[in-house]
């Protein structure tokens, strides 16, 4: 089985945009790969490392919202990424072969940068594409699944993986060039409509949200401003309700379009329907959730040892690395 | 007894420049403190890393020029930086509070990127203050053994530590702030009179040089250039030689210095004896370095025992530091 890596932020909890762009192919994929699993506390860090009171919280939250949706504890590895050095280690490597200006002009750090308002720059936020490197290769993925947006950071991570073997393999491969596993998941727009959902934006469902919180949730989203009475048609192009039951709703969805456009169905009911196929795929993951919600020393076990298998994997190429650059002592 | 944290990059041999400005304090320093000794590999990449061949065979030189001087393994705790993985995680800890802009203002750093003609300098380059941080504090020192010009860097450090103390310490102190050993070591000129004594500048005298070359390394250093004749009388003030005798020789020196003044000794005596007292005190070095070199699986051994208790003071720092940070999971 070729090995994939992929993970989260431990920065709160998932929402439905994960689950649509990422959660939901990754349990797909662990039948078909050696999935990792990385909860990116030190990377929740480059971004809320002055709030240290959400930190822990979040690593249950976020691997307990992957256990949820269906991802099996005895087909994949989730680990902590503190507790595994070799990141850490890579990543002090990898700095050396990496200019400053390339980071600079990276869009991602420009975007970030922009939308958390840094004038300037932490050193360790900067290294962001550094330190993302470390975690792709430290375990020797052979894939990242990724949408088209972050073929970039794919980029970077093979070019540094490169540049090490050009300059210490000797004609040999030390780490690994990852690849993109491209998918074609859809970004979820947020319930106000404007941008994509995200836990900073205040428009997302999230996993772990109560049956009322998502009907009062979808009651309050955004749609055509324009359709005042029930008899107006309304512009299903325009509103986000539309938007979710082409996700979440596909078998009905052409339907309910026609229907708006010939206010046939009003929003109401439009949205009562919606949030009833929301709840519906939630149910399962309700379930399992409650169970970890209950259990969570089973969490935390599952997260070391996964961290521990994590170890096996990176100390054994951080030793390659080392010597390959001849800084190995036995 | 307080702990220090002295050490070379693992850049090549050492020197008698190394010698007087920190060897010989810390052989004295070994007897009265905790003495940690590092070998720093990793911080030897910022600059050479693209030289692996160096730097498997520095790790030992410089090893045994330590050995060599007087430091003793029994007293001494020597260790290998890429060996201890605490160093890389403190150092991706730190790099999320210190700015991009406070590096790229930092004098050593500009200093040093003008050096070695670093136009774009390397990502790894710029955090070498944060390393450096990681490795004094990682194993709790509470001083660094330095000469004026280095206080600046242990500022950062404490900069570094108190910024950590009031982020996560809740009143109480997480990292130690470590504070500067001063000692009046002299910085040694270079044979070539010019400069300061310097491995890249090829105007030094080895710890690991033989009778032969030191002698006709003095034979060919830099004089008074007006001094023709013997009969001339010199100017010792710009006499690299008389320079040396003050350091080398300082019982003599006052003596050596109206000789030259007054034409009473000539050039070629005067850097005999200077020979003469250089190979004295190198001596007894030379004859450790024999056996070291003879024994290198006992170097080995030494950097092994010492990195394998490095490791266990520095993660049992990490371990601290995660839990400040909320980040602990057990």
């Amino acid at each position: 089985m070729k090995r994939i890596l992929t993970g989260d932020r431990t920065t709160g909890k998932l929402h439905l945009g994960h689950y649509v762009g990422s959660l939901q192919n990754r349990v797909k994929l662990q039948d078909e790969y050696d999935t990792f699993i990385i909860l990116a506390d030190i990377q929740a860090l480059t971004t809320h490392f002055e709030r240290p009171e959400l930190l822990n919280k979040s690593i249950y939250d976020v691997a307990i919202d992957n256990l949820s949706v269906g991802l099996d504890p005895n087909k994949i590895t989730m680990f902590l990424q503190s507790k595994v050095s070799a990141i850490a280690e890579l990543t002090v490597f990898y700095s050396m072969l990496v200019s400053v200006n390339s980071l600079r002009h990276n869009p991602t750090i420009k975007t970030e940068a922009k939308q958390y308002g840094y004038d300037d720059l932490s050193y360790g936020f900067l290294g962001y594409p550094v330190s993302q490197t470390a975690d792709i290769t430290f375990c020797d993925a052979d894939l990242v699944p990724v949408g088209d947006d972050q073929i970039p950071h794919i980029e970077q991570a093979r070019k540094i993986a490169r540049r090490f073997n050009d300059l210490y393999g000797k004609g040999k491969v030390i780490i690994k060039e990852p690849k993109p596993l491209l998918s074609n998941t859809p970004r979820l727009i947020g319930l106000d409509g404007n941008s994509k959902m995200g836990k900073s934006l205040g428009n997302a469902i999230y996993l772990s949200d109560a049956v009322e919180d998502v009907n009062a949730k979808i009651k309050s989203a955004a749609t055509d401003r324009n359709r005042i009475k029930i008899k107006d048609a309304g512009n299903p192009d325009i509103c986000t309700i539309s938007k979710y039951h082409e996700v979440f709703n596909p078998s009905e969805y052409k339907n309910i379009y026609e229907m708006c456009r010939n206010a046939d169905v009003g929003c109401v009911a439009c949205k009562k329907l919606l949030a009833e196929k929301i709840n519906c795929l939630v149910a399962p993951f309700r379930e399992t959730r409650a169970y970890y919600e209950e259990h969570k020393s089973e969490v935390r076990d599952i997260i070391l040892a996964g961290s521990e298998k994590a170890n096996m994997v990176g100390n054994k190429i951080v030793e390659d690395i080392k010597r390959a650059m001849n800084i190995h002592i036995e």
